[in-house]
């Protein structure tokens, strides 16, 4: 009898898709996307999101209890950033194991409570429950014009693939926190602090989506390549990346531990930038809006027909591969 | 130090109240309800319930799968249900052990899905993760019409006290289910049936809130006592029983047993039953808002000044304690 192990995190999505009646008013029709978004007027969809934070597999020893509650916040809001939402309000249920101090519930909810704030919402709800180990689920609940919404399955061929940062640093900094592999001091906390303190890219998600000119975006929890992958399948396309967007103190993580920067800037995880595509003529535009918010964008290649992700390393095609975090398997 | 189990869920809830910053938008202002509602434009509130069910504290070890999801579903349509509002659709949230087999989660799947469809809603999205024991944490979200939402505090001296069915049944199914005692044959199952298929009160508290004559509402899930408590303290009045609710299986159960009946009706939990107050000119008309979808209700008792809770028994009154189930403590 197949069990989690064997079935993996997709599978059981998969397998609960199957197994549910669809909803005539989810937006846009029967597809799976970053958030879940209902139409309640004509112009208006509701747009809602829980991603868990579950102590045994999200949390690295080292993380604080205000940073847990932190991460928790983080890894919904950007979803919501990368589908152009603003979250106003949030439920918080909360597993707490029987023997935390007070001093632990209050730095947790601390940590829930300013990072919510970072992010202009309000904590309104919740549940705190007993449970075999910490468990901080957020519901996040957010309004937004139709026409505004990021779905993933916009993009067309001759669209220009872009991301917002770069990437590796918290694939490095895992291996830091988990494996014991050491960083110099200059680049250290920065690789640390990926993990540690993840940012979400609210802004630049709303700006871009107010810009009208993106075409597709999601976020990058799984990974850069599987975040690639969901968007080709969304979409119905391919990429050919002509830049890969690797932290320069990952190149020098990797340099010092024999890694491949490659796998450490495709096959991650935990890293909340925004992956998305946009019109090519509108690319101008794109740049002008995210540098409004006092951030960056950065091009990495192009949106093609063929349903394949492929990478131009010194004039050779490379195969990226549709890999990355997921949960039971590991 | 303080901990967790030295604090309690209710002073935990507390200690989270006084840390975060209160929404402007919430309905009705500054009292924690059973739901949470925020004003989206002036007649129409977004309303939003989250309820967590773990494994070690929530499902009796004789509880199937499909009765875990059904649970898990129906302990937040019930608070739904007191508010007067319809939930159109749900978010699940699942933490899964590994090694849980293909069948095991199809059938909490179903549970899930059959649950949701019984009550009117579709899951619209949530989000897989693995975790030491069974976490189902359903995120319901609907619309309502702010003049027809019933929060806990409208309560008013001289008004109808009533419930929605009878109570006590949870508490003896669960002393079979946790302790191994027994019961006669014929309210066996009844009993069993309160626990592991429990019912959530949506057709009648929808009748209600469409009424417009009842001032407040609570659903029973801690416990008649506390819902009570909690329904008198919103509403700052209190309240006189002349009629203890106590459904006749338990009657029968408490004799066998030597227990006494009083302290299962009033002392359980899980149990979701609406509590609610009815303004005495008004009461046929409640009546017939609940028959006219196939149920009934019970008067129990009158609204007071006095903030106490008693119950007349033989011309005696009896305080009924501030107590119920309660997280961390036990």
């Amino acid at each position: 009898m197949k069990n989690l192990k064997d079935l993996g995190e997709r599978k059981v999505i998969e397998l609960i898709w199957k197994r549910i009646r669809k909803f005539p008013k989810i937006f846009p029709e029967n597809v799976l996307d970053d958030v879940s978004a209902i139409e309640i007027d004509n112009d208006v969809l509701a747009v809602l999101k829980t991603d868990m934070l579950v102590e045994s597999t999200d949390v690295p020893p080292q993380m604080s209890f205000w940073q847990i509650g932190r991460k928790a916040v983080v890894m919904n809001v950007s979803d919501m950033a990368a589908k152009g939402v603003k979250p106003i309000a949030m439920l918080v249920s909360l597993g707490l194991p029987k023997n935390l101090t007070k001093k632990e519930i209050e730095e947790l909810i601390d940590g829930i409570e300013e990072t919510a704030k970072e992010y202009g919402m309000y904590i309104v709800g919740g549940d705190t429950n007993e449970a075999k180990e910490i468990i901080v689920d957020c519901f996040l609940f957010g309004l937004c014009k139709k026409e505004e919404f990021v779905s993933r399955r916009g993009a067309k061929p001759g669209d220009i693939l872009a991301v917002t940062g770069e990437f590796g640093k918290t694939a490095a900094g895992l291996k830091m926190l988990l494996e014991g592999m050491d960083a110099p001091e200059d680049i250290s906390k920065s690789l640390l602090d990926s993990v540690l303190m993840p940012k979400a890219k609210l802004k630049e998600g709303l700006a871009l989506a107010k810009s009208g000119v993106i075409t597709s975006c999601i976020d990058s929890s799984d990974g850069l390549a599987w975040s690639l992958y969901e968007l080709s399948k969304a979409s119905n396309v391919g990429f050919i990346l002509d830049r890969i967007p690797v932290a320069p103190e990952v190149l020098v993580f990797a340099e010092i531990h024999d890694l491949s920067a490659f796998e450490l800037c495709f096959y991650g995880g935990e890293e909340y930038e925004l992956v998305f595509t946009v019109k090519p003529e509108f690319w101008s535009s794109a740049v002008k809006a995210v540098e409004s918010v006092g951030s960056h964008i950065i091009k990495i290649g192009v949106v093609i027909e063929e349903p394949k992700i492929e990478v131009l390393v010194d004039g050779k095609r490379i195969t990226v591969e549709a890999k990355g975090w997921e949960h039971f398997k590991s």
